[in-house]
């Protein structure tokens, strides 16, 4: 079977709307990891009208398969869950915001920290970023200490961006390329000292150097695995100093564990913050802590409107009930194990050389070969064609379905066979009905 | 009457679970403002279980009018308002998050730009406080300038918050009390330029100290009315100086005008920001800009997953249709003129003395009178047990009617004859239930 066998997806309505966004919205969207140009430019479906489970109908009326980064890891159980949406509409019709304070978030701050021992407190806020720079803020409030050492990507906040403030502008930018730190002020150059991960002697550099001065030290516990003895180190490191050590879990909570990856990793924070799989895409995000260093929020001033409505701990309740009953963190690992090995079967098949990473839930692949920022987006055009949304990475969700699988790794199969004719016969590019697809932003690993 | 001829308002419920959310929930609300000490301490409701229209009811079941901040200003429409929960409804319904982009966040740019023709683009984000601290990033990118001139409040970030660092740490907070800097990097200081409303003087100074640097005027464009030639006073320095005038619409917007309150005072900026009733009490803000300003966010990183998400965009866009086809701003300044009136006739009737201030949707009320912060204490209190919520401050809502007014006039003409009798026979401490309210922090007017 060849490429023109199969009708090339028609996105044009979709195409034509994110020309009209590009005039009236800088940059399209309001996510980089959003932007058509990330996935396959001119093709990739900009816009969807509907969400359900893992089906996708985008605004040309197609139906698609999201075997992609399904709604960025926000929508862990799948889209639109109809268990989460019940509970929303109930506290809908309620009225979601009122004068008085919704009694949603003692029960959620209650839950949170059942699931999560360790903890005592939590905040609420409604975006990943925010509730990163309230952590930041805490820390930095409890330790009256400013620097801070990171690994990994934490959002588009000041504290975080100024990593990338060089002595030389025009350097700007060059530890995590494509993060542009334009108009943080130069002021916090410095703050930001970056260590690696599985790397504890990277961290102890920084701990020796700033140890008066250290206020935090902010990273994942887990993308991969972390290697033997890395975490206790991390924790040894920030108990020695009195540096607040911060999970980010943003990214990779509710994948192998209901609550922090870092529940499977045997290693406590003193904070950890949760967003995205949190409200099953509801916009909602957590900072939990031991009291300690929680109780210090009440000694700066960390306060928002949007942060008391309803449905954000509605959402999130209803989320982390199900997905406690459901035990959906064993599906997700079957899922993505099935995906991971159906890439390495395909790639296997087609003779092609692939490298496969990640966790289960959180799996991606890289092909091995010349200019594979369009290998990729041909694998991507193609899958579009036969009824997928798909990119190299994939991320799990309890809508997944084994039948799903199945045709998503016959139809990898597939492309990866005419991936690597193309690749024999040097006609990659020609393939492509638009440009190669552009690079996210370079994650500090 | 006397006052206790009235059975006094039970919230023994709300009160207890108030006191386990503040062994959970640092400060044990989201929002300062929301703290029933702000109110009455140990009386007023801390939750409510209903809200729908201008009516609640509360953790213990008490059916209340609310006569106060409503919503902190996020319910513009009325609780639950019918129109707007039905198109949320409906989106979800079509879920809520995806990979894929809702093309709501194009129609909400288009219906921005259209109601504010100065205007070219739009951004969306989740909460207030995060659209100011976008609208800054923009402002400093665009200008590669850091310093900003500012009077009133703006939210919890450090590039705000930063205006109360102190040379001394021990007077950090001078400036705004109540907002502890507390963990704002010091490196920041000095950034921030404190002008005053409606003293262009005090702005131009600023102007020509910091002229080179100055990024941005940040400023609400009236809580109270502008001084002939004051705002164009500011467009002229502005422009003068290249700083990017940025109105923060958060609280003022859709009071007046549906839009910005800026579009009845023939002053554009070059950005503003919406929050609060935007989306009637769905998180959702909107930074708003000309292009030559706006297209400058490409420049930066500012990016995030909660912001994709498809109830935010579509509650804004029902919100303002509605806003505009029923003409909310005439009701809201008819009900506000009706409760702006009724307190000064009862308090000339009450023979009591109190100064009524602001906007007729967004006015207040203070008793000149010794201790008044346990005086408004005793009004809250005393309209509680009559079955208002309320406090010296009413924001208007759609959903309040003539028969509402009606019944909370007649209510507070009471309240303030028992208040007047109580100040004459030195009781007004002794028939408080609890402590005094505590005070908000201050406003830099």
């Amino acid at each position: 079977m060849t490429a023109n066998k199969i009708a090339p997806l028609n996105t044009a309505d979709g195409q034509a709307l994110y020309k009209k966004a590009q005039k009236l919205i800088p940059g399209g969207t309001q996510l980089l990891s959003k932007r058509p140009e990330m996935f396959a430019p001119g093709v990739w479906p900009p816009y969807y009208n509907k969400a359900k489970g893992a089906e996708v109908i985008d605004l040309d009326g197609n139906k698609l398969i999201d075997m992609s980064i399904c709604g960025v890891g926000a929508t862990v159980l799948g889209y639109a869950d109809a268990d989460v949406d019940r509970a929303v509409k109930t506290a809908i019709d309620a009225g979601s915001m009122a004068t008085l304070n919704c009694y949603e978030e003692v029960d959620l701050a209650d839950l949170l920290v059942e699931v999560h021992p360790w903890a005592d407190m939590a905040r609420f806020s409604r975006s990943g970023g925010e509730a990163m720079a309230i952590a930041v803020r805490i820390a930095r409030a409890r330790t009256d200490r400013q620097v801070i050492a990171f690994c990994g990507y934490h959002g588009w906040h000041d504290w975080y961006l100024s990593a990338n403030l060089a002595d030389d502008g025009t350097l700007d930018g060059h530890l995590l390329p494509g993060l542009k730190p334009r108009g943080v002020p130069q002021e916090l150059k410095g703050m930001m000292q970056p260590f690696h991960y599985n790397d504890a002697k990277s961290l102890k550099k920084i701990a020796t150097k700033h140890h008066e001065k250290l206020a935090a030290i902010v990273m994942e516990p887990a993308r991969n695995a972390p290697a033997p003895g890395f975490l206790s180190a991390v924790r040894q490191i920030a108990d020695e100093t009195g540096a607040v050590l911060i999970f980010d879990e943003i990214t990779a909570g509710f994948r192998l564990a209901t609550g922090g990856i870092h529940l499977t990793l045997g290693i406590e924070p003193d904070i950890a913050v949760f967003a995205k799989a949190l409200g099953n895409g509801y916009p909602v995000s957590a900072i939990i802590g031991r009291e300690r260093v929680m109780s210090t929020a009440q000694d700066t001033f960390i306060s928002s409107t949007a942060w008391t409505e309803r449905i954000g701990p509605t959402a999130a309740i209803a989320t982390i009930r199900k997905h406690r009953k459901e035990g959906v963190p064993d599906h997700l690992v079957r899922i993505g194990k099935r995906v991971m090995s159906g890439w390495a079967k395909a790639a296997k098949g087609a003779g092609i050389e692939i490298e496969v990473s990640g966790i289960p839930p959180l799996a991606q692949f890289a092909f091995k070969a010349p200019s594979t920022d369009n290998v990729r987006t041909l694998f991507t055009q193609l899958m579009l064609d036969r009824g997928y949304l798909a990119k190299n990475t994939f991320y799990a969700m309890y809508a997944h379905t084994d039948a799903h699988i199945d045709g998503y790794n016959a139809a990898c199969a597939e492309t990866f066979e005419i991936i690597a004719s193309a690749l024999r016969s040097n006609k990659v590019e020609g393939l492509l009905r638009g440009p190669g697809a552009h690079r996210s932003f370079q994650r500090l690993t």
